[in-house]
C-alpha cells in the first residue's frame, strides 16, 4: 500500500494495488472520488462509451454526479436502475443488464460502472464479464461492505434458489472508486453491517488489526482518516490472500470465515432483510465459528467470547436468538450448510480458528457435530 | 501432434494436445470413443458425479450409451435432454441447464458433459463455467462442425436478441472425446455443413492442407483414416491459433474467416436451419471474403473460384442466390455486420485474404465498400 501524497491527514487518499498479472489493478479509496471518476476511468480505458448500473436507493443520491463527472470527460453514458435488494441477484435481472449493455452498444474496450453496494456489484461485474465475453468494468462500490469486501478479489455472480451466489463467474475489475464521502448516507445498520467485514480481517490473520480496532472502531464510525485507514488496511488484506489463490483452491477460502453459517442463517430468514442483513450474519457466523472452534478444543472460549463483546460493542448481532421470528430448526440449517459451495466430495470444509486472528481452513469437520452444536446453540 | 499406437490405421486414433498452460486439455479423436468415455473421464476427474446435457436428436442415439460407460466406471449420472436448434442457445435454457447442475448437486471437481453439437456444446460450456463459478467440463461433440470447431478453444456462451454468441465467457474444456463413428448418423447436409469449417483451417493459413482436401474430400465423407486425419489436422490447427492468443485480441480472430457474411446471413434468416445452417452461411461467408478480398485488389480473383469450385464441388451453397426465400436489403445486413462482435470503436474488422492459406485481419475495412459490394452481389 502506498499513501498518495495529501497535505490534509483526515482527507488523506489511499491507493491499494492488486498484483494480478494482466489482471492487475488499483482500489482507490478516499473522499470525494465520484466526482473524479471520469478522469480516472478515461486515463485508464480506451473506449467512451459506459453504462451505468446501480439501484433505487443508490441511484437518486449518485447517478447524476456520476453521469456529469464521465460526461466532463468525453465519455458518453447510460444507466439503468435496478429494484434495490438481494433479489435483483437473479436470472431475470441479469438478462435485462446484458440487454442494456448490447442494445447500448457496450464494445470490449468500453466501461460497464456498478453504481452501488454489493448487489449491484456482483451482478453488473457477472454481465460485464459475459457481454461479449468480456468487456471493461469499473466498481465504484457505495457501502462500507461492498468497499471492503466484494470490491476486492472478482468474485461476481448471482443466487439461484438452492442458495446464494451459486452462478457467477471469477472477474476482476479494471478499477475500484472507494469513495468513503458517501459512507455516510448509509443508515447506522447498513455501516455496522459493514464492519462485520472489516474486523473479519483482523480475526483471519492480523490479531494486531483486531485490537487496532477494538481502540478505533468509534473513529471508524465517525468518517475520517481512521475510516479512510480501516477501509485501506481491509482492501489490503482481502489482496493479500486473493493474490495467492485467485479462484480458491485454498488459502482463499478464509475469507468465508463466519460466512458458512452466516449464508445458512440467511437462507433460514429468506434474505429478508428487515430481519437479517449478510453482515449480520456474518457477525454471528464468526462468534459461531470461534464458539464452535472452542468446543473442539482448538481455541480458548475467551477468545469467543472477546469477539462477541467487541461485535456487540459496535451494535451487531452475535447471536442467533438476536434474529427476529422464528428459525428453522438445525437440521434445516445443516441442509443449507450442506447445499453452500464450499463442499468437496460430500466432506463438510469450514473455516476454523485456534483464537483471534489464527483461522485456517479445516476440510474434515464431522457434520454431526456442527449440528449437535447447532441444536445447542438453538435452545440457549 | 502425437499418435497412439493402433494396428488398424484404417481406426487410428489421433491425440491432440491444447498446451493452455493450467487450462491445458487433450481432444481424443477416433472410433468408439463414446463407449470409452468413462474410463477416460474416471482418469482425469475426481469427482464421482456427472450431469449430461443432450438434444432430443443426439440423446435417444447416444444417452443409453454414454449413461453405460459412466455407470462402469462408477461415475453416477444425471441427464437433460433439451431441443435441438439454434434457439437453445437462450438464457432460458442456460436458467435451466444451472437449475439441473445445482438440484444434481454437481461440486467443483465433478463433471458436466455435453453430448451434442455446437449447440449443445456452447450452452453447456457456458453452465459449467458459472455454476459454482466453475466445474469440470467435458465435450463430446457429435457432429463435424463441433468436432473441428467448437470443441477446441473455449468459446461458450449463448445468443442474444441483438445476434449470436453476444453473451457468453472462455471456458476450456478438462477433455474433448471427437468419436468418428457417431457421424455416420449425420445427414449429408449436415456433414456438408461441418467440412466448410474444415475447408477453414486450410484458407486461413494451411494452403497444402486445402490442396489436400481438394484431392481427398471423397474419403473424408467416407469415413476412416482420412476423415480422423482431416479432424484431428483441424483440431491442430485452431489449437495453433488459440494458444498463441486465447481471448482474441488478435491472430484468432483470423478464425473467424466468413463468418462476418455467414453471421450476418444466419441473423438475416432468422436462424432459420431449414433455409441456412452455421456452415452454408461460412461456406458463403468464405466465398464472399475471397471476392470481397479480389475487389479490393488484396487477392487474385482466381483464387475465389478455386474456393468456389471446391466448395460447389463438394455440395455446399457458395452464393447467397442459393438460399431459398426473400433476404433482406444490402443495409440491413450491414447493420447485423455492425452489431457482430468483431467491432473495435466503431471500425469495421474483417479477416481479408491475400489468396489461398494466406488470410489476415484488416481493422479498418470501410463500411461503404462493404456495402457496395453487398449491393452488387445480391442483384447477381
Amino acid at each position: 500500500m502506498s499513501e498518495s501524497s495529501s497535505s490534509n491527514t483526515s482527507s488523506a487518499e489511499r491507493l491499494v494495488h492488486v498484483p494480478l498479472g494482466e489482471r492487475a489493478y488499483d482500489i482507490l479509496i478516499g473522499d470525494g472520488l465520484l466526482a473524479r471518476a471520469g478522469g480516472e476511468i478515461s486515463s485508464r480505458i480506451k473506449g467512451r462509451k459506459a453504462a451505468i448500473i446501480t439501484d433505487e436507493h443508490v441511484g437518486p443520491l449518485y447517478l447524476e454526479a456520476l453521469m456529469d463527472s464521465l460526461e466532463v470527460d468525453g465519455i458518453e453514458a447510460v444507466s439503468l436502475t435496478l429494484p434495490a435488494g438481494e433479489k435483483t441477484k437473479s436470472f431475470d435481472h441479469l438478462t435485462k443488464v446484458c440487454d442494456v449493455l448490447l442494445e447500448a452498444r457496450i464494445e470490449r474496450n468500453d466501461t460497464v460502472i456498478a453504481l452501488g453496494g454489493g448487489v449491484i456489484g456482483d451482478l453488473t461485474g457477472f454481465a460485464a464479464g459475459i457481454v461479449r465475453r468480456g468487456v471493461r468494468f469499473v466498481q465504484i462500490p457505495t457501502s462500507l461492505l461492498s468497499q471492503v469486501d466484494s470490491s476486492v478479489g472478482g468474485k461476481t455472480g448471482i443466487n439461484a434458489r438452492q442458495g446464494k451466489n451459486l452462478v457467477g463467474i471469477f472477474n476482476q475489475p479494471d478499477l475500484v472508486l472507494a469513495d468513503t464521502s458517501v459512507l455516510n448516507t448509509l443508515s447506522e445498520r447498513e455501516f455496522r453491517a459493514g464492519y462485520a467485514e472489516v474486523a473479519k480481517y483482523g480475526l483471519i490473520d492480523k490479531p494486531e488489526f483486531f485490537e487496532w480496532l477494538e481502540r478505533n472502531w468509534r473513529a471508524v464510525f465517525a468518517g475520517g482518516a481512521a475510516r479512510t485507514e480501516a477501509i485501506a488496511l481491509s482492501c489490503q488484506a482481502k489482496a493479500d490472500v486473493v493474490v495467492v489463490d485467485e479462484r480458491e483452491n485454498g488459502r482463499r477460502a478464509l475469507l468465508n470465515l463466519g460466512h458458512t453459517f452466516g449464508h445458512a442463517l440467511e437462507a433460514a430468514t429468506q434474505y429478508d432483510s428487515s430481519r437479517l442483513v449478510h453482515g449480520e450474519g456474518v457477525a454471528i457466523g464468526m462468534v459461531l465459528a470461534h464458539e464452535f472452534s472452542a468446543r473442539l478444543n482448538l481455541a480458548s472460549p475467551d477468545d469467543a467470547k472477546r469477539v462477541e463483546k467487541h461485535l456487540k460493542e459496535v451494535g451487531l448481532p452475535t447471536s442467533m436468538s438476536e434474529i427476529p421470528g422464528e428459525l428453522p430448526p438445525a437440521d434445516v440449517l445443516m441442509q443449507a450448510i450442506a447445499q453452500d459451495k464450499k463442499v468437496k466430495s460430500g466432506q463438510l470444509t469450514f473455516i476454523l480458528t485456534h483464537g483471534i486472528g489464527q483461522s485456517f481452513v479445516a476440510d474434515d469437520v464431522p457434520s454431526s457435530e456442527v449440528l449437535s452444536f447447532l441444536r445447542e446453540k438453538l435452545t440457549q
